[in-house]
């Protein structure tokens, strides 16, 4: 679906400045960009990029000018771009249908906008909303909730009752909804601690391939909308995370957990258990916060176990100069003694 | 299957004190409790919390008194309380059979009283034990065993010989007897190592989503009876686990290493090759194990290279002051000095 | 197959002292061989190991004897051991086909001399070269491209348009061609930055379980032939690794980072974004390389954030002897002071 330059100026409320009937196809990098691509450059450095690229028309801030090329202004280049890319490049959804070779319990509920692919299980009263797409070897456990225009990739797995709420995407191999890892010793073993909880993803929840995450225990495990999961993410039993939230690959999020919105945490960070990271507060990349530790909103930590990263550096920067502290100290050992030897 | 709160007394030995006919029907938070709930508090502490509780009947320390509250009495509420959960709560056994479009070789052997669900492969000569349970989309290997009342989630796969005990419950997307990692480089190239090991799972061994455990190259890799592992952990080759033991998710465990009995390892560490933790030692979290290590019977390490816990913090306390220690030697250097010119 | 000791000796061109008619029917190591097990020692204190063996045929250095043992003999024992196993050990080809329960697009082309398991899934415009084995569950997307001689095990993912060389190995649960994680924030929410690029894996790559490799975003994520990734390893868009090198399990690569070739990068690292890993460098396990930091060819880094190893031990030393240089310093300033007002 062919768009031009001048249409995606007005879907973006941007001005144009060149050629308005630009024919626009797809987005590219500046180096790999055929004629009909889009690009975008944030910065006069990128400037030379853009020019050289085959590209005819750029997305770029206000007031730049690039040689034979047709400019759409925006102060946020890269998000106009991200928001054009999704304008130009809409999804191609499924035919609505079921799959023959899928296996749909009589009781599940499954819309008839829905596409359910190859070789899915549908257990008893679970629901797929409209215009969901489930595809192959995804299981759907008994009483699952999945919105509507959500995507599950390739081999997710819900576990019974697990709700999903509106355009969720699931890339494959995620895990929702899995028992928690809560024991008690006693008599030489251990015994399972109940995880008879819930798990409940809100709307445009984005989470990666792999990624686990826990059902409660007893109560709930919660993901608030517009938050962003990375591949490979552990989230244990009763984590709670709020909205618009970024959780990079590999982190681990302990059991009972609160983030708030807007928070980040780096990758491969690790949650001690019933921490809290409070409104836009950043963990920083293999932190780790220790449990009950509170992170202030707006604070940015780093470390392990994880401190305001001023003051990390400035440890760490000691650290670096360690050797030569102690030998400025022997110096003082050995020298000052001298001279009172001197001055005896 | 409601019982009643003198039952439930009854199974675990203990002393109730008010109504024992109270009908139970599950187990939940004190916040989250409707009447029929078991709740369960362990220090006085929270015993507003249980009072304010909808549910009748807590389990609560000896001679703790709860308004209205029915009491069963344990010395340890959160085991009797766990205890209590297994015996209302009876996971349901899906009906015993063979979903059809299961593919089960001709030579393999399930048992009669299995329940093996739809999309499930079963190769040859691999043995399903009495009342285990392999959900869709389960891949048993050839030649692999799965004991009695075993529960395999939705997507796991047993690589072709992987042996597992009675009662292993193994969460969606574990990957047993994968090949380890080993090559040897020469002429240009790594070449594979053989991994032609085995891989044995004991009794009662649980095992959370997406961790994945390589068989061993020339030798066993093991798990013993009662040991607990969390999501996403990795085990590799030759590995030796005991029984009891407890690992935390995303713990990165290397070849040929071997850890006792009661071993707890806190989540996302690593254990370099061929380390050692003895029986009832303690991992903390994020801590680097370097290869060859040993961690002695009973001690608690933490930190990258993992040093015993006292020490890490002894240093770590020394690392926060460090400014402050570099400030009192720049002090001690220009003002001795002075000092030493006015004697002089 | 059994073969002799002769014509293993004949095939990796190594002298032979012994009988050159022992049969040989596969390869363990010295505890758990019989006598038609082949085992290696590398080192003469491993010399008793060998003789106590029930193996009759050792691969040794040279020159070095061991009592009624066939040997044969290799500067390189281990490389020499592996070489033979994959000689003495062939991997059982399936016999070639499309499992009936296998749903194959009819555009696609899959090699009359393939393997397709059970339940396998095929989309539109897929390429399966000759004598690749897919396994069960696997998902193939549509114009993925599969090479010759692959071995796809039960459970892979490719995304739409993956592209794998020749004689790739996946194991269980990997996921190649994921959705880059790349979001820009206006407007109070997360905006997805387009994640159309590719993914290719070059020839001899083998990928463990549950590894996810997401494709680029604009561009090219791309690993080099010969490269080995471990278990639960994390490859980000735009990631360029080269030829031959080796990533260990759980280590997670941002976003347009490149490795050069002959790499290795331990367990549990972390690689920040566009960090440029020189050919033959070594980076340490857990170790936390910075965003943009670039290690030299051939430099050995450890530690987070990452340093040349010496440099981080003696760092490291000077940590473990902080409180004791903590002690000094305070002798320092209570001692020459004294002495000072001695002298005075």
């Amino acid at each position: 679906m062919n768009r031009t330059s001048g249409e995606l100026a007005r879907h973006l409320g941007a001005n144009l400045e060149g050629d308005a009937n630009l024919l626009l196809s797809g987005v590219a990098s500046p180096e790999q960009a055929r004629a009909a691509d889009l690009i975008y450059v944030d910065s006069p450095r990128h400037g030379a990029r853009a020019e050289s690229s085959a590209a005819m028309c750029v997305i770029a801030p206000p007031r730049m000018r690039l040689r034979a090329k047709t400019i759409i202004e925006s102060s946020e280049p890269k998000l106009a771009f991200a928001k054009a890319a999704a304008w130009l490049l809409p999804r191609a959804t499924p035919a609505p249908g079921i799959h023959p070779s899928a296996i749909v319990a009589p009781a599940a509920q499954v819309s008839g906008s829905a596409c359910i692919g190859p070789h899915v299980v549908i257990e008893d009263s679970a629901v797929i909303g409209e215009k969901s797409v489930v595809q192959a070897f995804c299981f759907i456990g008994a009483r699952s909730r999945v919105g509507a225009g959500c995507w599950l990739h390739p081999r997710v797995t819900l576990y019974a009752g697990s709700r999903l709420g509106n355009r969720v995407e699931l890339h494959s191999g995620v895990v929702i909804g899995g028992d928690g890892f809560g024991y008690v010793f006693g008599e030489g073993r251990h015994w399972k601690f109940p995880q008879v909880g819930e798990i409940e993803i809100g709307d445009d929840v984005e989470i990666g391939s792999n990624t686990a995450m826990d059902r409660g225990s007893l109560g709930l495990t919660r993901v608030g909308s517009g938050t962003k999961i990375d591949n490979l993410v552990q989230v244990a039993h009763n984590v709670q995370i709020g909205e618009h939230s970024i959780i990079v690959s590999q982190t681990g999020i302990s059991g009972s957990c609160t983030l708030g919105n807007r928070v980040i945490v780096g990758g491969q960070a690790g949650l001690g258990e019933r921490c809290h990271i409070e409104d836009g507060a950043i963990v920083g990349g293999q932190s780790g916060v220790l449990p009950d530790k509170k992170v202030r909103s707006g604070q940015i930590v780093w470390g392990t176990p994880c401190r305001p990263l001023d003051r990390f550096r400035k440890q760490f920067a000691w650290l670096e100069r360690l050797p030569e502290l102690a030998a400025r100290l022997r110096r003082l050992e050995s020298g000052p003694l001298k001279e009172d030897r001197d001055c005896s």
